[in-house]
């Protein structure tokens, strides 16, 4: 199995001081300023040491139905909200909840690499299913991967790494594939606030009676900016509550209740406070789409949609890794190697949520020294491979 | 596979008022008032909302390595510190990284529930070997348990949910075992602060030469009174860096900042703080164990030399569920029911952390009516059922 990336690639950063990174999915902005207020308030409070609910301390559960009625128009009916220590958790749950080992999970690639790993160390076989020249699902290619060991297809839109949005319609189609071969829908939601106009962020569990069949994943760590706070949730179908109880006892007993009383505290306030900074974050993805688009015989962007990410591919011969390096060393501009979430060839995942309004230019400037310099690399304008057809990986 | 018995005695407790608990394992005091201060600093700090290291904050692992080195007499060396959240994860991270689906591991019955619930989550076979009628281990049982699927033994002491302490010589012995079969021991250490006199707590992991093979697992959860933070971590040997990392990144990503930082300062008070409240629960010990001599015929209590656990067996003639539904809603004073630990017959686990010193008298008095009314039960006297033999579960 492949090691996580960003510890390593941190590692060469560590190594060259002053590096800017373009490389792990966060958000530049703090969590709104009421969380300190509610944690003065917590901190008066004997509960704030003890267990809380397995699933979530009432208010927050509360306050999680009304965002997902009034945000996600889910008629919340036949399912319930469990409270994750962060979103990568709640997915890990949920293929637990689903499925046995030896199990078949149907993955788009490029795929969320975390996903993977997940399944991987569950005894799950991850599937995966190219995704089209576009990056947006092959919906035919998805129908014929089903098998009768598959449990369940995952989408992440918008979509890390690629940048995609799916159109409601395609995730629609996904939730009919799931009628009709009983299978799950996990829908993976965490970037649900960057979905870049006319681009539309829709929720399969919204559709009438889908709620059932569908485990719809949200993260507060790109929304509120509360990464380090470890907070995230699923809707699951009330069928798999047992299940989820059980899993999230073993697992993790109860949310840290200091981080659930924060994470009260910001969808309080509310989505306002990631769309304050949303046009700052589009602001970075066209700067950055616009120095690419100045080098089409070196790289291929993705057209991002949404979510923080370019996936560039660059027609060099050269691994992707290699090219970090020297990005890193050289110009101190650090972005992840894209074989790590399935992409072939030299590609590379470029991420611009972290960017602040004060180091976009700084940014623009080393990328464009960076791109210069691979431009002038020998073996420019030769692809590096072609795209793969479906596998299974153990 | 068992539910989590705690939420549903919480079930029966919501219905009936007012009942005190001695069911879930809590200790009774709040974290030294230092962590006030500490999220005080933290909350000025934009470290506290983004990603941290996946094996937690340097502070917060330096305090562990100095605790490591001069409370559990570990040379540290070969091995590491990973931080999770809670020690339930701990457990979970080190099986997943020493074994496959189909592998044996090792239990010492009554074991501690949750062990189970992972082991079974996992794919992993829960080999139990009955511990001696004192509830230590019964050292050619576990010997005789080990095939070549073994992959570890796994120790709870001070044990939950038995209140055994385990003498150095055994835990030694059992090192020895997992030498001998090259197995891993996992050494679950959450109650070391809680051994009685003239009990005392031995970590495997100080053996020379044994951090190579022993996993070690400790929480504040019991030791600060900070179960709510959810903070718990472990050594671990240096060769399953690699697995560990990838098992964090995919679960967690990192520790919840704002905990590590609670936990730092909880550290750097030191043992001091749980040790002023140790004689506390000491006597809430005594005051049960004095109760529970006065009904010989009744029932047999273990004789506890540590943790926070009497595993009471009632020679009833009536499951323990019943039993402690009766005392909820007669009595209102809950225990939980031992088959949930793997114990046999009519046995409820008892926890007495949570007494305060203002309700030990309340407690005291309903506890002895409570007794007082089985007694009288007509099938009094009569044994439930015998111990069973090595089992092992799916």
């Amino acid at each position: 199995m492949l090691q996580p990336v960003i510890p390593i690639v941190a590692g060469w950063m560590r190594e060259n001081p002053g590096t800017l990174s373009l490389g792990q999915g966060v958000a530049y902005f703090d969590p709104p300023p009421e969380i300190h207020q509610s944690i003065q308030t917590a901190l008066g409070s004997s509960h704030l040491h003890a267990y809380g609910p397995y699933d979530g301390h009432e208010k927050l559960i509360e306050l999680i139905y009304q965002k997902l009625i009034h945000e996600n128009r889910i008629q919340v009916h036949h399912s319930h909200v469990v409270v994750t220590a962060g979103a990568n958790m709640a997915f890990s749950h949920a293929i637990h909840a689903i499925a046995d080992p030896g199990d078949e999970i149907i993955l788009p690639a490029p795929y969320y690499f975390n996903h993977h790993m997940a399944l991987s160390q569950a005894g799950l076989r991850p599937v995966t299913v190219p995704t089209r020249p576009d990056y947006q699902l092959d919906l035919a290619a998805i129908e014929q991967a089903i098998t009768p060991r598959t449990r369940a297809i995952v989408t992440v839109s918008p979509n890390n790494p690629t940048g995609a949005v799916y159109p409601e319609q395609d995730l629609r189609s996904i939730s009919d594939l799931c009628r009709k071969y009983l299978l799950t829908h996990i829908s993976d939601e965490a970037y649900e606030y960057f979905a870049w106009h006319p681009n539309q962020h829709f929720s399969p569990a919204s559709i009438p009676d889908a709620q059932t069949r569908t485990i719809s994943i949200f993260s507060l760590s790109k929304s509120y900016g509360m990464a380090g706070w470890r907070m995230g949730y699923m809707l699951v179908p009330d069928s798999l509550k047992d299940s989820m109880r059980k899993i999230q006892d073993t697992q993790l007993i109860c949310p840290p209740v200091i981080s659930q009383m924060a994470a009260a505290a910001a969808l309080e306030r509310g989505r306002a406070w990631p769309d304050h900074f949303r046009s700052t974050i589009h602001h970075s993805q066209k700067a950055i789409q616009k120095v690419l688009n100045d080098w089409p015989q070196l790289c291929s962007g993705s057209n991002p949609q949404g979510a923080f990410y370019f996936l560039v591919r660059f027609h060099l011969h050269m691994s992707p890794e290699d090219l970090v390096k020297q990005w890193i060393e050289n110009f101190r501009i650090a972005v992840l190697p894209a074989s790590t979430f399935g992409a072939t060839g030299c590609t590379v995942r470029l991420s611009y949520g972290a960017i602040r309004p004060d180091t976009l230019a700084e940014v623009i400037h080393r990328l464009t020294s960076a791109l210069e310099s691979s431009a002038n690399h020998p073996l420019v304008g030769i692809p590096s491979s072609t795209s793969p057809g479906p596998s299974t990986a153990p």
